[in-house]
C-alpha cells in the first residue's frame, strides 16, 4: 500500500508494450502523477498580473496534437496478465491554475466550420472555469463548472510497436469519457505482462463529445490507486461514477438523420446557430463552448431509418 | 386562451398533411389529450386484483407497431405558416397506472439478440415504475423513477400522402428524447398552413435510446399549451427543458469503435453482461431495462479513427 511519485521526467508520446516501465507497483499501491497537458506544454503559459498571452496567440492558434498526447507512465503493475481487469481508482484531480480549448481540423464539424481560434480559461477558483482574455478583448459570457477528469488512462495495447495515443482503443487511452470524474472507477482489460498504464490529458471540464476537438486542457496533479481482478474478462473499458452530473435546466437542439455522426454534427450546427442568434456568441466562442459544456445524448436508434441525438447546453453555464 | 379537450376519437396512425383538423386552436391555447400506447392498445390490460397476463403473455410478445403509433390530433394552430415556429409547453402529464416494455426486433441489437420478451410495470405511485409478473413469475430487481414525456409530438411535414409515424422526421415526431417532460418546451419547424400538430406515445420513464425499442410505454392524459414564433427558422426541433435528470451513482460502459452505431451496440452488449454476470439479471430483463433506465451518451467523436458511446445505469435503479 505504498504511494509512489511520477514527475515530467516518465512522459512518453505513443503507446508500446516494449517500453521499459518507469515504475512497477503493488495492487493497492497509489500513485501520484504529475501530468501536462494535450498540447505538450506548447501553449504559452499566461502571468498573473499581465493576464493570457496577446491576442495574435489567443484568437487563432494552429494548434493540432502532433507527436501524440505526452503521458506519464508507464507503471508496471506486479502480476497483472492477460486477461486480468486493471481497477484504477482516481482518488484526487488538481488542475493547474489555467487551462485553454481550441478549434481544430479534428473538431467533429471539421473544416465546414472555417475558423480557428483558442481560448484561456482561469480555473484560480477550483469551483468554475472564467474566460480569459488579454485586457481589452472580448470574452464569451459564459461560466463553465469544473469537474476535471483524465482524458487519457490506458494500459498497452497487445499489438507490437508504437501505436498512437490519439484513437481510444478496447485498452482505453485517449477515451475523453467526463464520467471519471474523483470518486470513480475505471476498469481496463489487461492486455500484455504486468499492464503498463499511463495517464495524462486532464480535463478541468468537457461536454459529452468533445465537439470542438479539446476540453478545457490543463496542467494537473493526478492521484490514482491501482487493483488487479482476476474474475470477469472485459472486452472494453468499464467504470463506476460516483454522481451523474447535475445540471439544471438545459436548453436542447435534436439532430435527426439516418446516420448518428450526421445527427450528431447537424445538433451541433444548430446549438451553435442557437447561442449566436440567441445570445449573441461569435461562431468561435459558441464552438469552443460546447466543446467545452454542451452533451451530446443518444436520443434514440431504433425508430428507423432516422436516429437522433440532441445536444444539451446547462443554461447555468450562461449565468455570469 | 380557451381549454379544449381531445379523446380517443381523434386519433390517426399516419402524418398526412391533407388530414382535416379535428380541432382549430387560437395561439395561447390549451388543449388537454388523451393518449393510447404505441401498440394501439392491444397489450392485454391487467386486473388490479389478479395482476396482469399470464405468462404466455408475459414472457414472449411478438408485438411490433405495425400500423404506425396512434396518435391524437392534428391540432390546426390559426395563423401558423412554414417557416414559423410552433412552440409546445408540456404542461403536465399523467400516465395511466400500469406500463409495459418489449424487446422487439427493431431494438439496437436486432435480431442478434434472439429472445423476445415483455414485462408489465406498475405505475400506480406515480413516482417509481415497478416491474410486475404474475404471481409465482419472476421479477427482474429493478426500480425506475418515473419521468414521463410524449414520445411522439410533431406537425404534418411538406410531403403529401401518407407518411409513416416511425421515424422522427425535421418536423419532430417520434423523437422519443425523453427530456421533453413536464415543464418542457418543444419548439417545431412548422411545414404546411396552420402547422396540424399531434402528440402520443407516452412513455412512463426511458433511457437515452430507447435501446430494446420500447420505452416505458403507457396510456395518459396529456395537457400542452401552444404558441407561434415568427422569427428564427429552425431546421430541427429544438428545446427548453427544466432540469438534467438526477441520477446519482452510475456504472458505465464504453463502446469504443469506428463507428458510432457500432459503439452504440457494444456499449449495449457490455452493459447487458454486466447486468447478468454481476446482478443475476436474465439477458432479457437486463436489455428491457437497459432500454427503461439506461443513458446513452456520445463521450467523444473526435479521437478518430475511434469514437466511444458510453451506456451509463444509475445504480438507484438496482435499489430494489
Amino acid at each position: 500500500m505504498s504511494i509512489h511519485h511520477l514527475q515530467h521526467e516518465a512522459l512518453h508520446r505513443a503507446w508500446n508494450r516494449d517500453l521499459p516501465p518507469v515504475l512497477t507497483v503493488d495492487p493497492g499501491d497509489t500513485v501520484v502523477f504529475s501530468t501536462i497537458d494535450a498540447a505538450d506544454g506548447k501553449i504559452p503559459a499566461p502571468t498573473w498580473a499581465a493576464g493570457p498571452p496577446n491576442s495574435s496567440a489567443w484568437g487563432v492558434h494552429p494548434l493540432e496534437v502532433e507527436s501524440g498526447h505526452p503521458i506519464c507512465g508507464p507503471v508496471a503493475i506486479r502480476g497483472a496478465e492477460p486477461g486480468d481487469t486493471l481497477v484504477v481508482e482516481v482518488l484526487e484531480i488538481v488542475p493547474n491554475s489555467w487551462g485553454w480549448t481550441a478549434i481544430g481540423d479534428h473538431g467533429v464539424l471539421g473544416t465546414e466550420f472555417a475558423e480557428r481560434a483558442l481560448v484561456y480559461w482561469d480555473l484560480r477558483s477550483g469551483e468554475v472555469a472564467v474566460p480569459w482574455a488579454p485586457e481589452g478583448e472580448p470574452v464569451m459570457a459564459a461560466r463553465v463548472p469544473m469537474l476535471p477528469f483524465c482524458g487519457v488512462m490506458g494500459v498497452a495495447p497487445a499489438e507490437p510497436g508504437e501505436q498512437s495515443t490519439i484513437p481510444p482503443r478496447t485498452v482505453g487511452g485517449n477515451m475523453d469519457v467526463r464520467f471519471l470524474t474523483t470518486g470513480s472507477t475505471l476498469l481496463l482489460p489487461v492486455a500484455v505482462e504486468q499492464a503498463l498504464f499511463s495517464v495524462g490529458d486532464v480535463h478541468a471540464a468537457q461536454g459529452d463529445g468533445e465537439v470542438s476537438g479539446t476540453g478545457i486542457e490543463c496542467h494537473a496533479t493526478v492521484t490514482l490507486r491501482f487493483d488487479l481482478r482476476r474474475g470477469r474478462q472485459l472486452a472494453q473499458p468499464e467504470f463506476y461514477t460516483p454522481r451523474r452530473i447535475i445540471q439544471g435546466p438545459c436548453y436542447g437542439t435534436s439532430g435527426v438523420s439516418p446516420d448518428l455522426m450526421e445527427a450528431t454534427r447537424q445538433a451541433v450546427w444548430q446549438m451553435i446557430a442557437y447561442l449566436t442568434t440567441e445570445h449573441g456568441f461569435r461562431a468561435t466562442d459558441a464552438y469552443l463552448l460546447c466543446s467545452a459544456a454542451v452533451d451530446l445524448t443518444v436520443s434514440e436508434v431504433v425508430d428507423g431509418p432516422n436516429w437522433i441525438v440532441s445536444a444539451l447546453l446547462p443554461l447555468r453555464v450562461l449565468s455570469t
